[in-house]
């Protein structure tokens, strides 16, 4: 590893300033559909432009084996893209750099193919990008798993004796994960407020976000055979943002002893662009130090966390402008993507292409850098402040959550699409 | 409801024994290829051949919108038809009975179209039947929870508080739900055998079955928008038995606090056939009282339990017919399905075609009515004798698992297809 951050003298024919998320060290992988067409199909965002790989490659630019007997731009998802594999996403990504540089005619010159495949991102509309066939959200934050322990448990109680020595996950709902911009519906469900009366039904009165990354699985694994560490590492497609909305009142009253179910399946928000492991191979660096020390199948060389910054901003209908509530960085997950591959795996449970996998809620050390309402608030007993002397200790309806990530080098940084959403009041029966 | 079992003289022209699972009263949904094509197709089950639905859809014989502008049964799941919805079942089955019955000449005395249409079950290939986009697994027998509760936290304790209120549920893996008949190869993983000393890896030393009955969502519902119970009365399509495969060391090591994850994900086994609601229509009974009275929301009118017979069949290495280790039925379930969906679907979450929402274990009040190794050997104390002094107290390698279901009427059985599968040895890294 470098000591400093990386530098990239890579630049495109596309001006793309420092600070865009999508520079060409980055183009992250999306379905669109182009104007004055109906027909979705994979692209990449370069600046403020969304490249057409599904024309590109009916036109022969690629001269990768795989991609001539599948068609797998020309889809609604990326998953038969995913399910190519690590030779297949190298060779597209090697040629797709070399076609945007600035020294390349090929693309450069070529006005009419540039017309055909360079839409402005505002004329396209975005799509969910993967069809997810199993999404599995982890618990990988040791602050976020103390915070919330401590809260519910008591300090000296807070870590579960399983969380030290495996990467605790659980089985999320796929049929709700979300593109970015859509609007969440306050939840209504069942809660027991007063332990000494009976439950209630109505809207969840503790709406949460929780900050978290995920990563698209991709070839996979066959039912029976588990994926190493190292073939786990290999099989990381690309990371997204996910915002999993919980409703902490549903998930106390229903979570024991199967864990978490309605209180977070009405909606799990995701930003567009999945932004490949080999744009962020640059910012890997040493995590937490794992003591105790894991068992062999969860043991591999090298760095295998990820220095990203991460941000939640909050907008509440009063403000003009978003505030931001917290601060915190992937570097803090004490369990690595690849770790929780290779156990997911371990028993012989098959992942597929576009399966997702997320961390669980990212809180770093520090109060301003926690996940959640939950933790920011403590539990509702410090608000959070807001200008205009405004205090959160849950979401409200007409609250916009905005989380944004990026990994930032010298002189361009490797961006995510945001994960937007603004809480629409309940309609309860 | 009548106090009698329901009788029929509804017969087919062709010959089905009053003892078989799939006489005209049934006619349960599948996906099959017939011999000398590789294209997979909707058929129905009548005795102990395979009617091809289609071809009889191309030959024009249904006329039903709905299958003029889809093409339902020409597809290699479930899901096109199951997305008609309830009237669409209900006119094909009216229409499939009024052509399968001995009174009719139509098909009977179509030679060439019934050599085209109708395969010995023999001579196909079963698929898994459904793409399920989410599986869910409930926890829905009262006795199940109690016996289970008991073991871990003793009798006093045994119910969590919430379990009379909601029916508790989880989301599981769809990626490792199998067809009937596939081997289950013994999991790998963490346990933690000695608490006093750090984890292991290694195959699970308690491998079990869970006997389940699982139901698969029709249309569904959009997000934000719930299901009633009514509603969700008639989104159900059909039933399956599922053997929901768990090894309990993993699964007491990982549980807490987020509940079952690689205890499970490995493997869970569904019979073939998807019995349609209205085949299990004469069969509603009343189910246990609920006390106390659950909240508006999972309230409904009219019987909505079934009185479904359940075996378990175990056959080891050693022996040469399957023994019975248990009989169970369906009857017994605390929640109904309708509840569960209604449930499910109270936040706003959107269930899809094909959707499978099991039941949980199915215990019943009896000792040898229990639906799991883990009761039936009650942990291991109580070991299960099989002919031949043999005794199990879990599951061994190359252990058969066989589980049955019917629904018996006077004159005829709705059968459900048997959902089996033997245990393999593991191959721990």
């Amino acid at each position: 590893m470098t000591d400093s951050p990386p530098t990239s003298s890579l630049t495109s024919f596309l001006e793309v300033a420092s600070d865009h998320p999508f520079p060409i060290q980055n183009l992250p992988y999306g379905v669109f559909t182009p104007p004055e067409t109906t027909v979705p199909r994979v692209g990449v965002a370069i600046g403020d432009q969304v490249l057409d790989l599904a024309t590109l490659n009916n036109e022969g630019v690629f001269d990768v084996p795989e991609l001539q007997n599948e068609r797998p731009f020309a889809q609604p998802t990326l998953n038969d893209f995913m399910a190519l594999g690590p030779s297949a996403w190298s060779a597209v990504r090697s040629r797709l750099q070399a076609l945007l540089r600035a020294d390349t005619a090929e693309l450069r010159d070529a006005a009419s193919l540039r017309n055909r495949v360079l839409h402005p991102r505002a004329d396209v509309s975005l799509r969910l990008p993967v069809d997810i066939g199993d999404y599995t959200d982890f618990y990988s934050s040791k602050q976020h798993a103390t915070n919330v322990g401590t809260m519910f448990r008591g300090a000296e109680n807070a870590l579960k004796d399983n969380w030290v020595h495996l990467p605790v996950g659980y089985h999320g709902r796929a049929s709700s994960v979300l593109l970015s911009g859509q609007d969440v519906r306050r939840p209504c469900g069942q809660t027991r407020p007063d332990a000494d009366a009976p439950p209630v039904y109505g809207p969840t009165q503790l709406l949460d976000f929780e900050l978290e990354t995920g990563f698209f699985v991709g070839e996979g694994n066959e039912l029976g055979t588990p994926l190493s560490i190292d073939e786990a590492d290999d099989q990381i497609f690309g990371m997204v943002l996910v915002n999993d909305w919980s409703a902490r009142d549903i998930q106390g009253w229903e979570y024991e002893p199967l864990g978490p179910f309605l209180g977070k399946s009405f909606a799990t928000t995701i930003s567009p662009w999945v932004v490949p492991m080999a744009a962020l191979e640059p910012f890997r660096v040493a995590g937490p130090t794992q003591d105790p020390e894991p068992l062999d199948y969860l043991q591999a060389d090298g760095d295998a966390a990820y220095d990203v910054t991460l941000e939640v901003d909050l907008e509440t209908p009063s403000m003009t402008s978003p505030h931001t509530v917290c601060r915190s960085n992937t570097k803090h997950l004490y369990w690595t993507m690849r770790q929780q591959l290779a156990h997911h795996t371990v028993n012989g449970c098959n992942a597929r292409p576009g399966d997702l996998l997320a961390s669980g809620t990212i809180s770093g050390p520090t109060e301003d850098s926690y996940g959640s309402m939950l933790e920011l608030s403590w539990r509702g007993e410090e608000p959070v402040s807001l200008p205009g002397d405004e205090t959160r200790s849950f979401l409200e309806d007409g609250d916009r959550v905005i989380m944004r990530a990026y990994a930032q080098a010298d002189d361009y940084r490797v961006g995510f699409g945001t994960a937007d959403g603004r809480v629409l009041p309940a309609s309860c029966a």
